[in-house]
């Protein structure tokens, strides 16, 4: 009968100690790319396959991180997935992608089977109780671009408030009277600082955003069109749109397209987050730049910093700042 | 001293079987919601953990798949996933999103140590050695949108050669005689099969798609620009981009706005797949439509085939058509 192939063989045939065997094949940092290359290959003669399962009822420890995200399809969510997942691999972290349920306590128990070391919520409604309900579980966990009502959570996000406010002095000072703006849902909290900031930013300089010149919706192109149809059908037009995102932005010339609106003499139409298609020439849209790989950055610090039980901060901003491209102009004088 | 929580307690508690809890927590299907909620708050009442790890062990069964996708900031992959992961949960599979290691090994053997039932992977190369390495691990692999050079492989994909070929068609019945091609990369099977249906129809056409009218780079907007620009600075300017992708195509009218050039007065360009984006007004692009949510069926229908050792065909085709927009006209007479 032949016995069980270990690490300890993969190590003499590779040459190396059982330590960097192990690091290697969990992929974790500070092995070369020629000690991978040669462990994988003994590993690979050997047919040596370590069993996760195995390993994780010994040391406790996946060396996996969730991402719960519900809206793949946005594309800001992948792009926000992407650096999270670089910065998490770098750290010898593998990532897991999760889609929330509509139950909290389903998710909360998808999660706290064994199967990761730590979670990332990207898409969590300001009521949220999953935060709560991992906390109780003893599994660590952060919020990104996101907070929660809940002040025990651990937050990163961008400076929502002050970049509206950039957007209200653009427009102030462009001589904008009738502003109107397109946000996302008023459940989450992106939403209601992005709307916040702009108010306060525009009352400091003595103008008004009007309750009937504000729609909420989806975060989505479909929603920021429709939203833009409605408020450009109205007796008096507002000369300027303000959304709560690229996507919806995008809609919102879509809309102007559509109307046969010349953007931006008869209409101004500003983002937020500066996706990757915000430059391409036919949207070339002025928006709010954010910087998703050191927003990453912090999000995985502080869970790195949550599982090795160091103290992580409560709340991490971004700084924001605005990008002025080709959608924003005076106001026509009518 | 208290004793272990059990599936028994959270059934007797719920008033259901064990059999319907262990069901329900693992989030198989046929399971009503009321029950569901049921079960997630017994369990809930009594701080009940599956331990994944330690389920794993006793069956062998991880209610896990993994997809591998190494884009998932093209927009495509991502709403690729979303239909495969509808479709896996809907047959009580989790979903683990991994990224493809430049070392083919090395990812086989962080998805071979038992933390996943099978893998359906998006992004091989033609020369991938992954699939061989998953089946030497006895891991049942599907491959979609793609195929490989081996004809042991189970692969799903679109009608790629006759989607280029009804590409062929219209330009021909439009009266075009100088095409160019923007394509993805010659390593990748997709892109492969683009260009031989292209070229093939176009021949059965009397016509000819000459090497200095193709360009090959990455499926990305900025690839389809650079390429655009080349190619429209050719001293006999083509009249007609055939695009390997949808974000090619896009790339190809940023690139002709940059140029001043009317679309599709000047220029016509043509995409592939249909992505949302592609119906929006901004854009309007002539494209093949492939539809995602059947693709994924087929893959999830393929793999879960394997994972219960049925039979499951080596390939399996979805059907295309051509969606008319604007970015399509007859060539100027000049």
């Amino acid at each position: 009968m032949s016995r069980t192939i270990t690490s300890f063989d993969v190590a003499r045939l590779a040459g190396v100690s059982q330590a960097t065997v192990s690091r290697a094949l969990r992929n974790l940092p500070n092995i070369s790319p020629a000690t991978r290359e040669k462990v994988a290959r003994a590993a690979a003669e050997l047919n040596y396959v370590p069993h996760g399962s195995a390993r994780s009822l010994s040391t406790r420890i996946t060396s996996r991180v969730a991402i719960v995200s519900e809206e793949l399809t946005n594309p800001f969510y992948p792009a926000l997935v992407e650096p999270l997942r670089q910065h998490l691999s770098d750290n010898g972290y593998r990532t897991m992608l999760v889609t929330d349920d509509e139950d909290d306590a389903l998710t909360a128990s998808n999660l706290t089977d064994g199967s990761c070391d730590g979670v990332i919520i990207t898409t969590a409604a300001r009521n949220s109780r999953l935060p709560d309900a991992l906390r109780a579980a003893g599994l660590p966990c952060v919020l990104v671009n996101r907070t929660t009502d809940s002040d025990r959570d651990v937050a990163c996000q961008f400076a929502n408030a002050a970049g509206a406010g950039h957007v209200a002095e653009l427009l102030t000072e462009l001589g904008h009277e009738h502003i109107g703006l397109i946000n996302g849902p008023e459940t989450i909290s992106t939403s209601a600082e992005r709307e916040r900031g702009l108010k306060d930013a525009l009352e400091q300089a003595g103008r008004w955003l009007p309750s009937r010149l504000i729609r909420h919706g989806d975060f989505t192109a479909e929603a920021g069109r429709r939203g833009a149809l409605d408020l450009l059908d109205a007796p008096v037009r507002p000369t300027a749109l303000v959304c709560g995102n690229d996507y919806i932005a995008i809609g919102a010339l879509n809309a102007a397209k559509e109307l046969g609106l010349s953007v931006p003499e008869d209409l101004t139409v500003i983002g937020f987050d500066d996706v990757a298609m915000a430059s391409w020439e036919l949207i070339d849209l002025t928006t709010v730049h954010c910087d998703l790989s050191a927003l990453a950055w912090d999000a995985v610090d502080s869970l790195l910093r949550l599982i090795g039980d160091r103290p992580a901060d409560c709340l991490r901003v971004t700084a924001v700042d605005l990008v002025l491209r080709g959608t924003h102009a005076a106001p026509r004088r009518g």
